[in-house]
């Protein structure tokens, strides 16, 4: 590895202080300061390491020069601080979801262009190693055609801040993952949404999304089930992939009739069900050593911007589909600010 | 038991000849013809029995006279069965859906009406051990408020006759139990629908049902899975309930935090998960039982009419929105012919 | 099929029931007679059957004349009813244990032979499907050497009449199939069992086989458990099978490492899991099948005397080590009475 | 908290490093320094960590005079480290087995007595939030008597360095556990082993344990399995637990029958399952900040020595039962170098 690049955390919620602890022990790595508002997070985040902690992000830029920097704030800051970074010439990592506005997603995706640095989002689950080995095998064609992508992804109330609903704060995992996995645009959706316990924002959310080549899209997320299962489904001609996320296991049913017959979609039986052996690694360590190698060749990002935009164009066709229950066409939020 | 009733198949596909096998050794009933137009079929339904097989309905009915009559007939011959045997002075059960049209159900029902016998509905789920347990501890009050069902009905494309899509053929089951469950109705519907098997008839289906009171159904069903699963999730304020219906598995997880607060739904948070003892039971031996009872007692019938009726309507109002791409209300099908 | 094999049933507890309803609609056999000496049980038996009841074996030998007899009475009776059906020059099937006691089977193998019928035991689980599917895998060399059987077959207490402890009731099940699936003998046993609930007879009971091949068993059986279990681990040098008996269930997680390098057992490491498709057969169906078949055949009898004998030397070897707290050799048992 | 422990880590394979991140971040505990006689694993562990490494623990010692130390080098070495760090006056983790010999093992546990110092033996698995929770319940009587407890440890064959078999390796876990629930000691075993693996040492074992209160222990232990297994089942009069250690969960089925009739030990029936919430932890932190409050309140050690001693006893009863074939008492062993 040519050189070290030194790299900066903003924002120590539980999700920051993660991304603190993997930097601070990835190779070709140095982690060279953190920020935040609160001093108490600030103070366990230096705690036994070398490094200057920070009540801004102006001051951390400004003092430290990092080469890249997690921007892992409330989403409504996302802009603010991302920009701030792209403007000291530091290479950003967004969480998801991107920004809080799609106007606000674009205008990131342009500054980090001009400035000629890299700008990617922590869409964490593409790099779930269980997923992974479930995107190599379909771009091998194990499973012909996607015909229809499920998600689940519930679990009890977070009692971490949020500053969104169930939407905005989970929804972004899955469906850059139907993306992702279907290598496809969404082109309408249709959502039906409630909000429970009150706190002004969704937590109960199911909904369906339909793809330009025909796949059909179900997520079924929320904040008010008392046992944590983050699964996916997927259904294709020759059999179906199941995902723990979690436990990072892969399963495969083979549907031994479309087998027996290639080429032509017969019927559906049921074959052999296989787990494949996964190697289990942390995604976020993955992610944050794919965003060191893409800084050192040079791009192209691992999650492009453009990624990130179009599940955040999703997910507010999503909410506006809850809100007037009818579908919506991506078409209609294209022009969204 | 006062008498013993005099009962009969009429079809012997692989439901039929299930019926002929229970009522054969159901205590208080004796099973005294069958009928269908495949000899081979009746051939084997009579062996070793001392009862005589009928290639009509009308045949059987005419010549035997049977107490109560189960019909098991394809969809589409439903009225014209049932109405024979209704006219016939029999009490009647009828396989779901309860008839190919919303008019056809209405004229069966009415016409059971006047001629004073019992017409009911094989809803073979609420005869479920697992289901009626979980039935009675929701009225109970166990979870609190029914926020949302989920229902998953997939496997192997069928290798039985059918003339309806997986709509009309599975989803009545689950709607009837979204609705017994909830005891509310539904309001309006949402859906997609996909045929990839060439039979002319949809095979992927997900669907979502809001009901009056404000819960939310997810319908999950298709022909397309290369392995079978039948589940239920009612999720609750105070915790979820998951059902196996195959395997006759009720579990609970409860909810800690609304345990902790009643009458405030505060948060969710883990608590224990419950697995329910079950004694395991054939659904269909528990339905007729219930029939023959309910026929002893002088009614009412154990599914009434009306539920066969409601099920079959918001399976129109299913189809109609996978057509159409748009939400549609239970009053517009309300005055479907 | 030349001809239809005419068949009785002697013992109508709940396993004699299942072998007359089986019996009942197997192609090929005709059901002529049952019997027991209660009253009740006959009259449910012949219910709906044209075939007479009896109160005891030797009336129902001496007025019916089956070509074969399923002797399915509590084992002290073994030899008397079993021997009984061979004077008549019937073919029989003896539940397992084969016999009370080792002389006593090795008289019941002596007379069949002497009689010319066939003589099998009712080793149920050899006609399991997942079973079946496994014997054929390992006969293929899927696995390689085996290295340890492993069964655990636990449960709660049975309320069904028992004259025999745990070992004798459950045991002969696993021994003969680890005999079966081994091909191999067991050369010595170490056993410790209790007894909890006071009937006599112990309840709960753990024991090693050590096959002559080298091969280990391990035998986890009692009476005691809230939840029941049937399963069986085969670990093979390239792999570990798994049974789920009741669900019928066959698994093998394949060894990687032994894969890579045939013929040296080089190492273990985590492969594949596949779960193969069963279809899925009553064990009790098949096991009168493959008997009528042999019958039909002249023999052999699908589970050889010197199968049950040799399982029942096996359990008389356990109880004795479970007695005396010490190792005992097949050898020291081959010579009781 | 009164002060800060300073800590030192002797030992740096994959077990020591995790001893070094753990303390790294441990309240009250400063990590001060390693030792390794490898460079590399000493260089590794030092990495951003403001502490000397050492080649040798007798440099580590005199230079750095650690208030307590964890030893976890090879088994063979256990006792000469040990011995050294408590001559410096260290309190000593000794990770288990506690020592090669039953003779050395006594050697530590005097010397520690004499110097006035806490030694402590890393049986980690007391501290798995699971077990912990398990101990509670079967302390308040919630199962009433242990009738048997099984434990099954098995997997695909470690890479690390290994200079004992797999009861020595892995049997200390489970033998030490079933002595702290039963709070019994064991009277008498009886295994059986097989080396497959030509490593010198036994990689396939199974073994029984006799506890002078009557109860049966089953230890299933391999290094032979291509999947990754460590469970434990404790049968109780009034139901069985279960647990996952890896997993960290805890499942309790209710015998019903046994719940009917309090004081007598009736029957067993189904009753049901409850799987309780865990607040899952690391067992290494648990253990380490056991050690630290132990030290801060001058004793006694989390795991005494002679726990330690007597897990080391029953393996070596193992293991001479597996030699000798026969049943080995404890106090055979008592006596042992």
């Amino acid at each position: 590895m040519s050189r070290t690049l030194r790299a900066a955390v903003i924002g120590l919620g539980s999700m920051g202080a993660n991304h603190a602890r993997v930097l601070a022990d990835t190779p070709g790595v140095e982690l060279v300061a953190v920020a935040d508002p609160d001093a108490e997070r600030v103070r366990k985040a230096v705690q036994g390491r070398p490094i200057p902690g920070f009540e801004t992000a102006a001051a951390l830029l400004a003092e430290t020069r990092p080469d890249f920097v997690c921007v892992v704030v409330p989403t409504g800051l996302h802009e603010e601080v991302a920009m701030a970074a792209i403007e000291a010439g530091a290479h950003v990592l967004v969480e998801k979801p991107i920004a809080a506005t799609l106007d606000a997603a674009r205008r990131l995706a342009d500054a980090a262009e001009r400035a000629g640095v890299l700008l990617t989002v922590g869409h964490i689950e593409r790099f779930n190693p269980a997923v992974r080995e479930l995107k190599r095998r379909l771009d091998e064609g194990q499973g012909g055609r996607v015909l229809q992508v499920r998600a689940r992804r519930v679990g009890p109330f977070p009692h971490r801040i949020r500053d969104v609903g169930v939407i905005h704060d989970l929804g972004p995992h899955d469906i850059d993952i139907m993306r992702y996995l279907l290598d496809d645009e969404v082109e309408r959706v249709y959502a039906e949404s409630r909000s429970h316990i009150a706190t002004g924002n969704e937590d109960l959310f199911a909904g369906m999304l339909r793809f330009r080549g025909g796949a059909m899209g179900l997520l079924d997320i929320n904040w008010l089930t008392p046992t944590k299962e983050r699964s996916l489904t997927v259904l294709c001609e020759r059999g179906m992939f199941t995902v723990d996320y979690a436990a990072q296991v892969l399963c495969f049913y083979e549907n031994y009739a479309a087998a027996a017959r290639e080429g032509v979609y017969a019927s559906v039986t049921e074959g052999p069900m296989t787990r494949y052996p996964i190697a289990s690694r942390e995604p976020l360590r993955v992610e944050l050593e794919a965003f060191r190698d893409a800084i050192l060749a040079g791009g192209p990002p691992p999650v492009p911007a453009s990624a990130g935009i179009a599940a955040l164009a999703v997910a507010e066709a999503l909410v506006r589909s809850g809100e007037t229950g009818l579908p919506v066409s991506l078409d209609e939020v294209a022009t969204l600010p």
